[in-house]
């Protein structure tokens, strides 16, 4: 899959993922009311709403990028049909090729992790039958509990040519509380990133690991040494936009192939036609506004790089 | 709810926690057989095993016990089915009137946290509605990304009157990996346990706080200046029977009023029809078995600290 997110990337010029990380607030009042005419003001309601939205931005965005990223929780925290709707949207982008990351975070003991790994990116087996039941290509993981909380991932990865993107210095302003702190001289997310590079020596794509990074875009000085740290490492970089990075941030997070990192950003894509900038399109045409924002996206990424 | 577990485990003598932790081959050909011929070797049909299998330990250890805690991956692996059968676990416990630990690790920068907390122990808004998703008492979280991954679980803590533990060293074989490097002078995990006792200090219970760690059985002597380090805070205990701690192991985490800990087991009680020493008792009456482990393991847990 490592292999495909490359091309892709290629393909497009785009080394972008759109963050389908829907709020309710983010989501137009036409599509809100329209779905709750439909389902009620529920939870049926939330998920309908939400896939809507979802769907209108892949629409208008799919052949500009790569990769999306949906984040579980802004699903979850509506429950069943909430999940639902993660699946679906899961679904969808895969009918429009694009690769699918699933922001989930998910990281336990070994047998835990297993079940995780079975869930997301792998199979399950009942009876005689097999299923692939969430189906995402990467997933997001936390490194917190070590070796055998993340093996389980990379052994379905292996057999599935599915990927993982380990959490290493992540975006938010306390990320330093416990990943900056001081071991051996060196702070620990640089001992987590050696630990990425040398999980992901074993699952090699054609010039990357399937086993990559989250590394912030808040963070680009730190970005420089972890590029080095883990060369074969994809990373994935959020924290653009909205949180605060900057094209020009990015430059160190890229290897010399001009590969190797992939920005997302979520909230400045997707919620595009509430900001100044795209309020033209007006929120009955939210597709357009993102797609706009992809665009201005990618130049200002192109740009940074060349 | 910390002041509800404190009053149950003191009601029942027994600070433990069932983890209903279900994978397929712990539930019994019977149960797997009738749940297939209703819904087919599917998702469905699996979730189905696990609902029946759950409700039959339940219904023979609920009166033994003040806790339980249902591991999500367990059920996620199922996709939606799988969550549908979490939702109807966790609701079947409240009428039981059981605390309900989600054993989920969630956690990620602050927007994406509230949504987790959202979706577990709080609220979502949709329209004028006001829903309970999936309604645990406590759930684990993983601090990996610090305070502001944090705060939006304590702050739904407040205000639900809910509850969280905090993984701080965990008792998988690997934990030691990140968890133990020394930070000025000391152990991680310790650094970690000091932040959980300062989260917790505003979020005070009768005697106890809502914010509780979680310290494996694995590592009684970590366990004992964690217990030091977080005198306010609930130990949730991992690890015991399958993972291997034993009862004499666990006086530590306890503080000298006999409490401040809950001890899980999975595996050991769920499945222990599967062990000889309950083995008389049947596939058939497995629930009964795990009744008499319930039994066995309060056993040796008072015997331990006393």
């Amino acid at each position: 899959m490592i292999d495909k997110l490359v091309e892709k990337i290629k393909k497009t010029n785009a080394p972008i993922v759109v963050g389908l990380d829907p709020m309710l607030s983010y989501i137009p009042e036409h599509i809100q009311k329209k779905a709750f005419e439909e389902k009620g003001e529920t939870l049926e309601g939330a998920a309908e709403a939400i896939w809507q939205f979802n769907k209108g931005i892949v629409d208008a965005v799919y052949d500009l990028i790569p990769a999306v990223k949906p984040q579980v929780a802004m699903y979850e925290q509506f429950g069943i049909p909430g999940l639902m709707a993660f699946k679906k949207t899961i679904d969808y982008c895969h009918q429009k090729d694009l690769v699918v990351i699933g922001d989930v975070k998910r990281g336990d003991i070994g047998s835990t992790s297993a079940a995780y790994a079975s869930g997301h990116i792998g199979t399950v087996t009942v009876g005689s039958q097999t299923f692939h039941p969430f189906e995402e290509d990467f997933i997001t993981v936390n490194p917190y509990l070590g070796t055998d909380g993340i093996k389980p991932f990379t052994d379905v990865c292996k057999e599935e040519k599915k990927g993982l993107f380990i959490l290493v210095k992540t975006s938010n302003p306390s990320s330093g509380e416990f990943q900056d702190r001081i071991v051996d001289g060196r702070p620990l997310y640089e001992h987590v990133g050696e630990m990425v590079a040398k999980w992901g020596a074993d699952c090699m794509g054609e010039s990357y690991s399937y086993v990559g990074a989250v590394v912030g875009a808040t963070y680009p000085e730190m970005g420089k040494v972890l590029r080095k740290l883990m060369p074969k490492s994809y990373i994935l970089v959020p924290g653009y936009g909205a949180q605060g990075g900057k094209g020009a941030d990015l430059v160190h997070f890229f290897n010399e192939d001009g590969l190797g990192a992939i920005v997302n950003s979520s909230r400045g894509i997707i919620a595009a036609y509430k900001q100044e900038a795209y309020a033209r399109f007006g929120a009955e045409n939210f597709g357009e506004a993102s797609r706009a924002a992809v665009e201005d996206m990618i130049k200002d990424i192109d740009g940074a790089l060349h």
